[in-house]
């Protein structure tokens, strides 16, 4: 199939010189072998829509332009480079999570990023649907890059079935994808850590997770009075609409729809509602009791004798024994945008308000069968990467993360050169990190670069201590010097 | 917003009490809370195809049908899954990746798994090419999923420009994709350690990256009598290639072909050789040379004044300084499947002859200019997670990663649940990981669990301990057991 298309190329080719006949110009190669200024930093992004032919089918191959000189040296809108230091903090984020999760018993799993479709389309008209990164793969099917992690979790809960000892403590850290427009914080993927309960029915399980939240907030400096949880119940709203006798099929479209409160105007809410079927009374009774903020009010709206109102007391009950009372407060308005929420949401928010939500979860005893496994009852989180880092900037608490490497080695003398790798190798046996000097430079520049790696030591190796079996070691930090024998040295 | 409403919401009661009558079903518990007998395992696919409509374009979203009902439970053709006991294994090999990178004093980045298919698509007509899964986006650009790392290293080298100090040494562990056929052992997924080292010409850098490469191999538990590395260099062709007066452009091409050795007949190549317009002469030379196992040999035919011999008889010396002479011999076949290299090429292979090339590298220092930037010297490796899993199954030397969780926390009574997350909370707080028991269950499910996760100890929560502030501590290896005040518990 690909044969067939790219032998017509040929003649694309040509009108594509032409339009790429622009000269790049080439920088003057600098001297100094250090630099990098032969390094051309203008980002000119080549258009992607250069390529004549408009839009061609999905997984057909583009033509191959013989003569594209510069490409584009930004990564694809809405993505990110994890350079050094936006690594280092990516990994002292994700190190956090994985402790976490540890401290609570959990056990890590991953996922494919690309998945089934079939697998992320439900039928309650989320969001995730209309942003789903999907095409067709070469072999015709449909398959999509992960938006969320859940549907594989229970896809993959469903898959070993009887094999697994309920219940299973899961937890994830992994890339998600959303195409969507791009607006200040919002970027087509991010990390999510997920961490997922299954086969719990009871209220001690969300307890657990908020838990290991609030454990995660404190370990990265995010006290209560930066941070708290909005938590409420979509049994809630199961309850106002049972007594409007609302078909249980709509439930999850009227979460979807509530979610959006805070974004749209109440005027468009009610039409949505109204556009699926809720009655004008029960539309009025719903935003009534969404507005709610305290779980008592709602008791005397709900009677005592629901679960709604019983789980939620429950889980109140329990962030006291947690030791996390204050960091949350019921909120009646919390719904959650995921269609197969069932039982306890829940919404990490900024106290200052200046960011989204900063993680979310929530019960979903009945995903599984929607997929056509048979229900356990779930629940779980997702924490994203970026809003996190947002509001340790704004609270001046990112971590400072140098780079830090014990000793660097360095050979006076090019014909030193291996004994300099010999040096190194015995320093790295012994478990000790070392930045190995791979060409003949100055001391100034050496020391320029112990400075700029964190080194506590210089190892110098020199033609006549060499030969006495010694190197020269200094202390960077005290600046203290002296003469080591190679086989002392640790 | 919702402040407005909530006074309206006196007047809601009433009704709303009323209305509340419905009681919500419970699902029926199953009496083996451990068993996942609900589930359903058997996996039957959902055709991808019975959707109607045929092939419909990239990112046109897909039908939602309504009467989906069972998904496959299986990961798409080619992915993994990575339930817990695969995920230790690859947390493991991570582990080690990072831990060795971090002895040669590397720097960890990453780049999007999703990239402009420009950057994949070069001239010399690459196996990669043909393998990507690329795909339109929404926005009209040519994307794709990497296949390898190294041109979205490159691409951020040129960004960052001078703002860089040289060298740089870098490394990353990601996922990389290729749609191909599948085979034994072949997935169209896998992870790769990168190293790289950017700003040094001298083989210093390569030798170095094989000492990582060594120092990894150990600590696994992998010898030198498991694993070995052919080493040579392109200049070794591209000298045979000019005393034929081959055009330099030719020289990728020949390298793809030539790569191709082991799994093509010889007359195959021959013929591709000509078909690119290298002379028989040459292709009988090219041939001949390729044969050659020695050092010695290659300067008895070349001569002792090449760039080729020099740099691998220097590249031996250095890894004789390393200590890792008995890991590496020169073999001329090694040419390597990436049109960028330009120097020192290696292969890690298995010496049992069973498995594919375990790891691959060497020196690309043209490959910037490709890209549009200026070039700079630059050598790195890949090495991917399926083979080296593959030979220490085969060695039986796979590490014994079981789940490890220091307590399991439990109520003796339901009552006594907030008890418990107290306990567990405090253990928390002391760095010590803990499952807490979250339902009601009989003491026998207790232990058989302390046992899958092989906890160390069991702490119980009873009533009468408790209320003198006292928890039961059972030693599960010695079944030592003594009740211990809540505040010394650590």
């Amino acid at each position: 199939m690909l044969c067939a298309i790219s032998s017509s190329l040929v003649i694309l080719h040509k009108p594509l010189s032409r339009a790429l006949r622009f000269p790049i110009p080439k920088l003057p190669l600098t001297t100094n072998p250090r630099g990098l200024s032969s390094l051309s930093t203008a980002a000119s992004p080549l258009s992607n829509n250069v390529r004549a032919g408009g839009r061609t089918g999905a997984l057909s191959p583009a033509p191959v332009t013989e003569d594209v000189q510069k490409i584009d040296v930004n990564p694809p809108k809405g993505t990110r480079d994890f350079p050094p230091e936006d690594m280092r903090l990516r990994s002292w984020l994700f190190y956090n999570f994985r402790e976490v999760s540890g401290l609570f018993g959990f056990e890590e799993v991953d996922f494919p990023v690309l998945e089934s479709e079939a697998l992320f389309i439900r039928k309650a008209g989320e969001e995730i649907r209309d942003q789903l990164y999907c095409f067709e793969d070469r072999g015709n099917r449909r398959v999509a890059l992960r938006p969320e992690l859940t549907p594989s979790l229970a896809r993959l809960v469903i898959q070993k079935g009887k094999s697994l000892s309920l219940p299973l403590k899961w937890f994830a850290v992994g890339q998600c994808w959303r195409y969507e427009r791009m607006t200040r914080g919002r970027r087509r993927e991010h990390y999510q850590w997920n961490m997922d309960i299954i086969g719990v029915p009871e209220v001690t399980a969300e307890a657990e997770l908020i838990s290991a939240i609030v454990t995660f907030f404190k370990r990265i400096g995010i006290t209560a009075s930066d941070v708290g949880f909005k938590v409420s119940s979509r049994k809630v709203l199961q309850e106002v609409l049972r007594r409007y006798s609302i078909p249980e099929a709509l439930f999850g479209k009227v979460c979807i729809i509530i979610d959006k409160i805070e974004k749209l105007p109440l005027e468009d809410i009610k039409k949505e509602l109204e556009s699926v079927g809720v009655l004008e009374e029960a539309i009025e009774r719903l935003l009534q009791v969404l507005s709610i903020k305290s779980l008592t009010k709602l008791e005397e709206i709900l009677g005592d004798s629901g679960e709604a109102v019983a789980d939620l007391k429950q889980l109140f009950s329990l962030a006291d024994k947690f030791g996390y009372s204050e960091w949350i407060q019921f909120d009646a308005s919390i719904v959650r945008g995921l269609a197969y929420y069932t039982g306890i949401v829940f919404e990490g928010f900024d106290r200052g308000g200046k960011l989204r939500a900063i993680c979310g979860g929530g019960r979903y005893d009945r995903l599984l069968s929607t997929f056509g496994g048979d229900d356990i009852p779930a629940c779980g989180f997702g924490f994203g990467d970026a809003v996190i880092i947002e509001l340790l900037k704004e609270k001046g608490r990112l971590p400072e993360l140098g780079l830090q490497v014990e000793n660097i080695v360095c050979a006076l003398d090019p014909g030193l050169q291996g004994a300099a790798a010999t040096v190194a190798t015995i320093l790295r046996e012994k478990g000790q990190s070392v930045d190995l000097v791979l060409e003949s430079k100055p001391l100034k520049w050496v020391f320029k670069r112990a400075s700029r790696i964190n080194a506590n030591r210089l190892i110098l190796v020199g033609d006549s201590e060499w030969q006495r079996g010694m190197v020269g070691v200094k202390i960077l930090s005290t600046g203290e010097q002296q003469e080591i024998k190679l086989d002392e040295l640790d």
